[in-house]
């Protein structure tokens, strides 16, 4: 089958060929909760520029070459013999991140936490395939009027932000304030569940003109130029008092920092970007700030969003690629030029 | 190998041959989960009780005759080819709900509500008998110096009282009061669970002189004869204010509506018996009292218990009987003559 | 001042006039954190007609003659020695019961179960007059835009609503399905906090075509005839499985075991109304159904509520009387002829 | 009356008369919710070495000279026209920060972070002094057989040890693991705590001996010296795994990054101590770790904690110096000599 894979790192993305598409043997079942899914779409995401780019070597425990894609969905292809909940033909999203469904996480419905977690696309072949092999543990039925195409962004874009926007409308009071730091993908998604879990005010920041239209597109109160003094613009908009959640989709330069100086008393900063470095004294935690990391969602939380898109609620958009036209696709990410999510169609 | 089977019900109890001693075909693996467990002990319930009185018929899919026995502990014997984590000869608890891992409350960690769920020994054959099969999610690995004789009653009384206690423990405040009505062998688990979790007060209630000196013997601050006033006791010993929360053991007769009677506005009865009705008048329920039902626990639950059954913070007391003279232990439970649990050894 | 008192019990409602308009003295400030407040709105509550009718009789710690009225807002009038935060002129809801802010409950935030709650135009002096005395504790500054008139019916309906919503939206996952009996004043603004809180499902149940037409146009996704097979219905909605939450409003007749029946296992009943009684089989909550009482709404609540209310997020629809026509309105209300919440100006 | 003055900072404490010991006039009810307590024993803080020090400067609204002390019990001496439930002549431990009960935070039960809060003893006159004022909402009163010399400390140190201990208790599973870094007066209050609290097992580190000594002393299952690479010790100790919860009351130095080194994945580090720098790259929060600010702890917290301690589950070790020695107690304490809790007693 056609396939694109990775051969070697590229720290400066400098080449034009950061994958190479070709021909490989189709993955089969191998153990009897296997499944081979027809891919019908493969969201590429920043986290595959930097697995391009090497920052992910040291985690990975397969070499080069590889296919990678960890956002899919597509059909069940086949099933193997213990595989009791899905037949062939059916549209499914695939979970990225492959758990084990028996440690102590996984049991207390916290299986992106799962002691064995083995991330598809980035660990083992991936969806930037006609075919990927997934287990039934990470499979979601899509509903009704919900391609594969359209949902493969949900699988790991739409379910990290939905976690962290979750979690965000569980401490946030109806009448206290948001903020979204960075409105790119994730930050676009976060900002439609939040709005569907809470009345809380949503203040929207980014540095960028294009991500602020589209938090004012999205009805946010207010959005603020990340460039222009945000801790002093949250704090002056909650009367001196600072917000009572920030979910940080930057985390880097000084956004940590600012995300900590806008919490009010008590506040909790989400942390769902990586790459900086957070700096506090912890005599600033002495009113009781929390800060707490993310990491995707759980497979629970992908069935709540799975419905939720399906009836609307939440809407991410793509720009979709033929599977032949990948390095090109890369190419617009790494350079801005993609719109929502690009998607890859084999 | 040797089986105890169910062939017809006796709804007065009046037999003497409740199950018949038999030659059955041994179970096999029929699925790539399956998991055959060597029956190391086999607990006996007043739930065996109620099946045989024919209780149960409405929610029984399968037809006597087959295997009775649903709290077992054994070792590992042989498994199917889809199974990860456990090799033969090790030591096991079986929990007695098979459960699919799939569903949207096993996917959230409340697995003892799945909504598939099917139980060993009273749906499908159980562990009266040499060997029983279960599947890789219900198997609980012992720790050293936990013997499955001595496992097996936490598979079912001690799940049920440490997930009950676990939930009495996350709203009875430190200083506050906890009820157990019913110190038998659910109760007596409970009180252990309920002293590691909380330092709260707690007062046990039975109608049984011999169970009121075991709670005594546990240590338990205030025990009162649930034959005297029960109610006003509690009111007495919280200076008129009720108990934060009361764990219903027994749940029949008038004691569920003592339950709710005895609780503080804001307080909560745990239902965990069952038999009775409760009828409660809705103004009652304006103080916001809570009721909530009980079923077994989950299997996260299984595995903080079995860690502290194995560092022996809490102990269940059994009374071992060869599978032979299993007709003579239910007609001991029937008459009350069982100290602890009864569990049978094969 | 003008005021409207209640000198005796009418158990038939067969009167006409059921409160005496009369002069009587105006209420000073007693205590150091009194505050007198013009009323500038109070709303008429079934629980007045319940009070007319002598049911709360043995609740009453004061005798009649004493002036009704639980549901006020206006503008402070005068403060005593020891109020810190409140000064004449200012615009208030009055929160109808009085907590004393140092007990257990009050310390812990949910001052509605106050060990010393007393009930304003219950357990004295109410609302339906020029001027009423309340506590500073219980003074909620009302938002810009929202007058005393407008803001009287949140005091109580709107809160005892939100209050259960809000507990309601804390277990209805986002893809569940939430059942609201009973689509009058308390159900009303329950479906619009409950919308803002939960993208959950809606299903509203009412026996009356006026109320179910109130839920469609509040754009309620599945309205239903309370007397046509409310249970199957929910059942046949939710694919056999049960709501996630119900709210009870009515809490009378059938409707208490119809709203446990239609609950999937795991699920919660919130018993908002009162009246008739419960009855419920302990084996039916094997399944860990949860029964929950309700009373009004914490103070920290009404801040939210009335931030909510200022925003437009929540409405309640308001019939405006002259002080002077009580009785004519509380005949409307005994007759159902009252659309929204019937409100007294002085 | 007799007190002990600020009169100006000594950064480096080379001094010996830290305080002034003198005569000032005594404290008189100024607002209706004043009460005066007659001082029955002040702890001595480490908080007064850094007062003394003049780092807490900026935060201070009053200027020197003032009464130092912020940890104090007594009797009643008098109460203000507005107070309802004191009477002079009973026995109170009180709270230190004076929150106001009104606010949205002191509605939700989370009065230490009150948006008003004053601090006696280091924003205002405090209790190293026969006498001293506070409000109402502050005093708690003791139990029988609790003297206030013996439960000043807990108003302090023991509230905020407690308070962590329970959010320790909260996240950390009852087969689980917390650690305890710093062993002094917080901590060894802290260990008792969570011991009543939880059966989760509790690892102690420190670089003193005499604290490892103390640790050993309380029963603490594994005791471990803070300068023998701890980081390394936990994960040992938890199979590679990390702790579930991490209690710092050192936060200083290496041991903010430590703490957060020992997680496991969705573990919490509660940071209690301040002084140092928490420097974390974002990436590392990918495994969902949570790092929570703390201070003090509530007045229902404390409520609990005086039961408890008049129970004697949780015991702090006094050292009592009388009044007139208090520079020597405070030069004991700069120089590490005091066991326990020093308690000055007037």
């Amino acid at each position: 089958m056609k396939a694109a894979r990775l051969y070697e790192y590229d720290p400066d993305l400098k080449g034009t060929e950061f994958v190479r598409l070709e021909d490989v043997p189709e993955p089969r079942i191998e153990e009897p909760d296997d499944v081979i899914v027809r891919v019908g779409g493969a969201g590429l995401c920043r986290t595959d520029i930097h697995v391009i780019q090497g920052l992910w070597d040291e985690a990975l425990v397969v070499e080069p070459p590889y296919v990678l894609g960890h956002e899919n969905a597509g059909w069940v292809e086949e099933v193997g013999s213990g595989v009791r909940h899905l037949s062939p033909g059916e549209a499914v999203a695939v979970l990225p991140g492959l758990s084990c469904g028996l440690c102590r996480a996984c049991r207390r419905g916290v299986d992106n936490l799962c002691e064995t977690l083995v991330w598809i696309g980035i660990q083992k072949d991936g969806g930037f395939a006609e075919l990927v092999r997934a287990r039934e543990r990470n499979l979601i039925r899509l509903p009704n009027g919900l391609t594969p195409r359209d949902a493969a962004p949900y699988a790991d874009a739409g379910l990290t932000a939905y976690h962290a926007a979750k979690r965000a409308a569980a401490v946030v009071p109806p009448d206290g304030t948001a903020v979204i730091l960075g409105v790119g993908g994730l930050g676009h998604a976060a900002i439609q569940a939040l709005r569907a879990l809470s009345p809380a005010r949503i203040v929207a920041v980014d540095i960028s003109e294009v991500a602020r239209q589209l938090a004012e597109d999205l009805g946010v109160e207010e959005v603020v130029d990340g460039s222009d003094s945000p801790v002093e613009r949250v704090h002056d908009l909650t009367q001196g008092k600072g917000a009572d959640v920030v979910l940080d989709f930057v985390a880097e330069g000084d956004v940590p920092a600012q995300a900590v100086a806008m919490l009010r008393p008590g506040g909790t900063c989400l942390v769902v970007g990586y790459g900086g470095t957070l700096e506090v004294p912890t005599m600033d935690l002495l009113t009781e700030k929390r800060i707490i990391g993310n990491i995707g969602g759980t497979s629970a939380e992908m069935l709540e969003l799975i419905a939720l898109a399906g009836r609307g609620t939440i809407r991410l958009e793509i720009q979709e690629f033929p599977l032949d036209r990948i390095n090109e696709a890369i190419a617009d990410l790494r350079d801005l030029r993609i719109r929502g999510r690009a998607v890859l169609v084999p």
